[in-house]
């Protein structure tokens, strides 16, 4: 690569759990000339978003707008904004993404507890629930869909049991959002966060959130207007402030409400990448959205099964989006990813911590979960096995897929 | 609008101090497709974009990459990395930008020190370093261009000072970079942060970053690998960890180095954009781009002046690329800038605090500092202004601002 020629990417598979492939439209949308941050047509934009974003959570929120970062942005904006020093937060932990929320809340001053299960497991809900009604903690953060683990913790009464002990419920929603299905509003969460570069099929670097009327009620008796901007009707608050200045959401409210009080410059681009997604997703229809997922993971784990190959984490809590496999004994995980990615041009994912070298992780979010996708990495990840000689069947996992696919069509024409 | 169809911004000539209009080869590579942030293309883009970051701040230090966020919070990760709750900085204070680099300072923990001086005016170079013998801060914090009032603070003997007394020198460089000359080891700075969005004329949302050895002795102490990654060759530190995970420069350390340890998704349309708008300021040359930059400046001033307007602080200390005018008594500069917007498709802006009303902002940055946008701002500007009745001189503008581009055509060829 050299300096004088622009960057030209090569053309890509990209089956990982995150980033993804863009869609097309949200590509286009992102060559499309800047506008200034306080032109109305900017600021009807950004109305338009922040609709959007509420539809993508189905919520009521009137708060619902992207922090301008990637997906841990927006949980550490929520997280900063919400803990003051000393409050006690809760964090079930089953994976990677679970540690991620704790260090984060203990880097904002909380009084962290956790409460673990082993990687590949989720917990009961009534195990959850019983940490509440014992630590009693200000807030309980949780992630919904673990992509080091391929789990999915099941959310329907954690929610009301935080509400009913007083405790904010925060989850972290990044792997799932956009690909399967979350209630914010039915499942009373107080304050999400999620990603734009897995089910959403935008570029990594925004992060929508959106929080309510309790969670807005915790953060905003510390509001402090920004010195160089106050006017003489702006109250200087007696408490500390949010111990961040980019991710206050109090000072995030006033930019995103018809106040309009500058705070950063909203990152133009990544802006409209983020409503043209958004806009997809709601012409496509979340429910038609989540079982297109669905349908893709079937195909994927029926080819999986037909090499012979085990699925690491085959149970009720799988993540759908998500689809592990076992690493063979004696291979050698890695140069089978780089095979795959040198010769066909196919990218898969590893693991992390004690799943390291042990599992491949292969995504189907978004854009990228396509029949051609999905055929596509079966017939990579079987041919590299061959060439290394594992013990794989060949030559079944496509018609397995297809099986599938053909099935659904059927289904589909007989409703 | 509505949200059947995609959004197609307007056409906008932007003559604000940010966001400006991006370079077309900028747009086009924002639409590449997404690649994988392990693909050894991509690691290789961020590679060849930390040596574009270092020519870009005149450094050879080997941090230097981008903050995925606004430039503001660049200045944050710099400053909660470096921060230790209770360190002392100084910050010198001429304008909005200052007040929030305090305000960050404050809330990252420190004990924040300030001096001021009025709006509109800079501060002689020997009262900061007078106030860094006085005040023996561990971090002096500087504006170097001040979009607020126009003023750019003169920084070629402070650095130097710092040193000499142990302070580390922090400049926030977010107006200036790739517009004005910028000399980081020349000047001493220990660490900056810029913004895309002004100067280097790509979409806001990213912050490059650059740190010396020094800044990165004073923040590594406290480093802490993240839990679900870390390996029993990574020390657990002693010392509380940094307040940010996301802004933890210690951490993107390892993201940026041959470790490749995962930290965030790098926003992957973001640096394409980052990547192709250095590669554009290197083929422009950086003592030709700051010369461009005088000159539409020099035409600005010129076709301002003509008019018989006022500029506010045409002075030695003035940022070359904003130029503030005094809006006429009588003269309502919301409605003119309003009227610019609606029937030229011209953007200037206005000012903040005490200089809200007061003036006008128009600025010359990056792809925008061409000569039709000159043109074009001016003759919106003469238009408005003759439309609400002010005292304004018609007809002589633009001919004032030719005669500037045909002077220094005409030196340029006898050269």
């Amino acid at each position: 690569m050299t300096m004088n020629q622009s960057f030209i990417p090569p053309k890509r598979t990209i089956m990982t759990p995150g980033p993804v492939e863009a869609d097309p439209r949200v590509l286009q949308a992102l060559s499309s000339p800047i506008i200034g941050q306080f032109d109305p047509m900017f600021t009807d934009l950004m109305n338009q978003t922040m609709k959007l974003v509420r539809n993508l959570y189905q919520t009521d929120n009137e708060w619902s707008f992207p922090i301008d970062g990637t997906s841990r942005a927006g949980m550490e904006a929520l997280m900063v904004s919400l803990i003051e020093p000393g409050d006690r937060v809760l964090v079930p932990i089953y994976g990677r993404f679970g540690y991620l929320l704790a260090e984060i809340a203990e880097r904002c001053g909380a009084d962290v507890r956790i409460i673990e299960t082993e990687w590949g497991s989720v917990f009961e809900e009534r195990t959850i629930i019983q940490a509440v009604h014992d630590i009693n903690p200000v807030i309980t953060a949780v992630v919904h869909g673990e992509t080091s683990t391929g789990c999915m913790q099941p959310l329907l009464k954690t929610g009301a049991a935080c509400r009913e002990h007083g405790s904010l419920f925060l989850v972290d929603a990044t792997a799932t959002i956009g690909g399967v299905e979350f209630r914010m509003d039915d499942w009373y969460v107080d304050a999400v966060a999620g990603g734009t570069q897995k089910c959403i099929s935008g570029p990594s670097g925004t992060s929508p959130v959106s929080f309510n009327s309790r969670a807005a009620a915790k953060m905003n008796p510390r509001k402090q207007v920004e010195r160089g901007i106050r006017t003489e009707h702006d109250a200087e608050s007696e408490a500390p402030p949010v111990r961040s200045n980019y991710f206050d959401l109090t000072q995030l409210q006033d930019y995103w409400s018809p106040r309009r009080l500058n705070h950063h410059t909203e990152a133009t681009s990544m802006l409209y990448a983020l409503y043209e997604a958004l806009r997809v997703i709601q012409t496509e229809g979340l429910e038609e959205r989540f079982s297109r997922h669905l349908l893709h993971e079937e195909a994927i784990i029926a080819g999986v099964k037909a090499m012979g190959l085990e699925v690491y984490n085959n149970h009720e809590a799988k993540l759908p989006v998500v689809t592990c496999i076992r690493v063979p004994e004696g291979i050698d995980e890695e140069a089978v990813r780089q095979l795959m990615l040198d010769e066909f041009g196919v990218e898969i994912a590893s693991s992390f911590g004690p799943l390291k070298g042990m599992i491949w992780r292969i995504g189907s979010m978004g854009y990228s979960a396509r029949k051609e996708n999905v055929y596509h990495v079966l017939f990579a990840l079987e041919s590299a096995l061959s060439f290394f000689e594992a013990p794989v069947i060949t030559g079944r996992a496509a018609a397995a897929a297809m099986e599938v696919y053909r099935h659904a069509a059927a289904a589909s024409l007989s409703r």
